[in-house]
């Protein structure tokens, strides 16, 4: 057992570097507004979003004061549980709900917002580029102006963009970009397409208790089966939670897909290179973003090995001190300790080097 | 190691029963292929139904002549692989997708089929019965005469029957009958729905390479939520495919679960007496069908206890004797190997007892 407090600082043998943290701005929420208040608006957009900028519940009203403080409050927070660094993300939906320029723009000034904040606390924060996917080629631009000039560590992707997925070819340019800037790309999860949500959400089941967690899922399935990592096989993708149960199908995707493709099946399952798990333990690293619970972390240690398994507390959504004890309290060794909470993610995101 | 050739009949100290078994009648493949030909037809339905009924490929083939034998070729395939008895279920997606007077008679006909095979070999299979939601009271009425009268072991539901789940509570009776009767109810994957199905059926990923596991999980989680096992406390329900990935998500399902309950978020999301991973470790029981690897097997036995996880084969899905020699070498004791392929399996079917 630690102390019943965790400390910052590295005391224990390592740095606890969270790595799916989110923030938002006002100017992102009062864009939400206006796109919710429109005729037709999407309904996983809505359940979502909707929820935190309009509920006047307790557990929502702390998540949306949190998300806004990229200053005094964020830091007590971390210190209050043992968080060195955090790595930011601007929290779902992001800008991919809006319309196409208004995307663009938000996604440029809330950067800069947000690498102000990592100027004024470099020893506390990092963080990823919000991008818009409407338009491509300015995303592309984006991540690296976002790398190059503002010091961010990749990018960080809602999920779908309106119910298309980074697997379509005319998204590309948005990898090829990550792959030559030599950072990740973090697929966070947002609201479900509205022609997959109605079987989730009528039961009250398309947010974050599971409906999140298929469609991250299917968005990185659909990408390393559209042959991504064939065509960039230096791009590395980052998901949260536990790897969004890929880990634990990892032998049926891969017989699965073997037989699907010697069928020829499907017009959209061409043969790929290597099989999904290989692709899943070469390109792709998970963190433990709201699933603090040692059973899973172990077995993703086991099967995809420790060197990719990255940790995350989920903040403001997932604030609990008990799940870092429980991290500290994990019954693996030393190294692989450290590992998890610190040396993969100044790995993976490049951390120090920049 | 074991000897290379499994052997039936229980020399290597337990017998091996396969718990989730396909099989068909041409009657049935007949009715799917008018259904398909209707204008309109769903897509899951089709992507699922017609690639086995009109495929020429060799797999799909294979496995329709498979469907089709209750007699020499599938025990001369059982004793090839060390199959003591084969537990059979009508194969996804059943009647369900039929019009309601064609379904329940084409249930009941099927359960006479089925009843008349296992009087032809007692010994090697047991079998559930085929019912059709589509009629509550009659599916009900149908499980009781398979059980009663037919000698059946409980009820196949290739999952949501046309888009609606037993979650609803217009399918309680069929719940009700099980639980008087002391049988479990089987929910096996289908196609999904069509208000769910385009962002995976346009990736090829709609099938048994991850759709169908999510959906299925989705409908053991509605049937959880909705308060079905505080009003039937004695109901057994079952899954195929190491639990459809929820052993692994069991910590977020309860922490998101009381989060969600706490803020009212959602009308249909209700306060129920348990968390979900207490339903899950006292009223459902797994199978392993499709999931022939050591690590979630083993996961699940940890997570879940050794007394729910039942072995199954999935043929003539995935007919493989490697899978087989996968279950009998799993680094646990006698005791645990034997409540995997033997008793759990006489325990939660009532094996031997009727």
């Amino acid at each position: 057992m630690t102390d019943d407090t965790p400390r910052t600082g590295g005391s224990q043998g390592y740095l606890r570097i969270a790595t799916e943290e989110a923030w938002a701005t006002q100017d992102l929420f009062d864009a939400w507004d206006r796109k919710m208040a429109e005729p037709g608006a999407d309904p996983g957009f809505v359940g979502l979003a909707g929820f935190y900028t309009a509920s006047q519940a307790e557990r929502p009203q702390n998540i949306k004061r949190r998300l806004l403080d990229l200053g005094e409050e964020r830091i007590a927070d971390m210190d209050a549980t043992g968080i060195d660094r955090q790595l930011l993300l601007l929290t779902a939906p992001g800008v991919q709900v809006l319309d196409t320029a208004e995307g663009v723009a938000l996604a440029r000034s809330t950067n800069d917002v947000l690498a102000d904040a990592i100027r004024r606390h470099p020893d506390r924060f990092s963080g990823l580029a919000a991008i818009a996917p409407q338009d491509p080629a300015a995303a592309a631009e984006e991540l690296r102006r976002g790398v190059t000039e503002l010091g961010l560590s990749g990018a960080v992707v809602n999920s779908h963009t309106q119910g298309r997925y980074l697997s379509d070819q005319e998204y590309w340019p948005i990898f090829e970009a990550a792959e030559a800037l030599d950072v990740p790309i973090y697929i966070h999860p947002t609201g479900l397409p509205k022609d997959m949500i109605r079987p989730f959400q009528e039961a009250g089941l398309d947010g974050a208790i599971y409906g999140f967690g298929v469609e991250t899922g299917l968005h990185l399935l659909r990408i390393i089966t559209a042959g991504v990592f064939d065509r960039f096989p230096k791009l590395r993708i980052v998901v949260g939670h536990a790897g969004e149960a890929l880990p634990f199908w990892l032998f049926r995707l891969d017989h699965m897909h073997a037989a699907t493709v010697r069928a020829q099946r499907y017009e959209s399952m061409k043969p790929i290179k290597r099989t999904i798990s290989e692709y899943m333990r070469e390109n792709v690293y998970i963190t433990t973003s709201g699933m603090a619970w040692e059973p899973a972390i172990r077995f993703c240690q086991d099967v995809l090995g420790a060197d990719r398994v990255l940790y995350a507390m989920d903040y403001p959504y997932q604030y609990e001190v008990d799940e870092v004890r429980t991290h500290d309290n994990l019954g693996v060794d030393a190294a692989t300790k450290k590992a998890l909470y610190q040396t993969n993610a100044e790995r993976v995101f490049g951390l120090g080097s920049r």
